[in-house]
């Protein structure tokens, strides 16, 4: 199977060399935030990100603005792939539930409302298991 | 003017040395965007953030993550400083109104309401002086 | 079976005798729009609403306010009869994304998120099974 | 001077006779809670509503989705009557802030941003001078 562009809608799961491409193409704010995109269909979409000192705030917990950016970026990863098209966010919604010291914050993307002119995006953050956030995020869809 | 302690609330303005106090304190997340705090009162928190290329998406522009970020980490800022108690983040709405690709974003905390156990706190955040985002931060007040 | 107080958490579903109980119950506002009550648990309540010419806004399609009531009353109710303590509401976001100008309106409340101080729960509505709307309610639970 | 249509964009303040033809157009779930719009310009719109039985919920205080749709409701107006195009809410997020059981809510809706194809308007509502809740709505602005 030779690699599908990325400007055509995902329909089947990315194979490995897909899956990497997209996090090589995740430069940016994803990048320096350190998410990894671990599975892409156009059901679902999977990242992880590793706890690390440059996430905490003073109180030795991770910034709220950790959950907002992995809601962020994995939703929007998710409309532009899934539609083949560009988004530009409209607004993000994060809600926090459980702190977070260390370890791995586990993330997964599902679809709430596809329309022609706007996505909603569902994202929720999990913790060893347990829901620690909830990014709803809506996107303005663009034309090619 | 001795430098006085971040455990009790803000009144008068920060004065330029307990400003680089409250910065050096802001380790973390809010180190890592690149979050720069200017001004700090009961009534008004200012930072600024100089774009670079770790804070775009794959198109370009700022991804909206930043601002959820700004907004967080300096409405965080404020409930602490101007409470002089623990704050917990309980939801950011952020809504994105303009795209930038670079220069300078600055952003304004004011309160909205300050109440016994939640603070509500909005960051305004500009770029040319053009409104470009806006974060609405809600807030639990923890006792010392 | 005896009826059940409304102050003892709910746990297996109601019987009609106590669904008949908590639609009485469910005064004010509930019942000035209409909505009625037809299953309640501590996993799940249900309700529906007729749409009558009062729910409309000026262009003939049901108000947005109508689902962000039938959100805001139906989550409440969720969160006081499966904790069994008085609730307040902090925030209720509701993203619209259908219109409809006619028939049944059915919604669905599930806990996102029970915690000891907060509940966080999400009420789906659909017409004629399409989404139309969704409610994430945030409550502040009280102390009986 | 001669009634403008309410088709055109308002630029100067709505007169009484004007404001009295708004209310009359705002049938439907606007008149069926009670909520009489008292001035209209392109800069702001308020109105107010009076507290009856109808409004509250089981613990003797104003159910949130009475200012949910308050905001709702006065925004769209809002929306329409500032931009003269038809305007469908896409999302509403209240936040509750201090509770009232009985008097007037008085309520303005200011504009946040007007963009060519959303705009969001801020809804403050408050009780005896106290600000008691707030909505920010989203609205996709249709052509004519």
């Amino acid at each position: 199977m030779t690699q599908r562009s990325l400007n055509e809608p995902v329909t089947d799961p990315l194979n490995d060399e897909e899956l990497a491409a997209l996090n090589a193409a995740n430069t940016g704010f994803g990048q320096h935030i350190g998410m990894v995109i671990t599975y892409c269909s156009a059901e679902r979409l999977e990242c992880y990100l590793d706890v690390k000192p440059e996430h905490l705030q003073v109180a030795g917990i991770v910034n709220g603005g950790v959950y907002a950016a992995i809601g962020e970026t994995l939703g929007s990863a998710a409309a532009i792939v899934t539609s083949g098209r560009p988004a530009v966010g409209m607004s993000n919604n994060t809600d926090f539930l459980r702190s977070v010291s260390s370890g791995r914050i586990e993330a997964v993307a599902r679809p709430v409302h596809i329309g022609r002119s706007t996505h909603l995006w569902r994202v929720e953050m999990t913790h060893e298991g347990k829901l620690v956030a909830i990014t709803t995020l809506k996107l303005m869809m663009m034309e090619l």
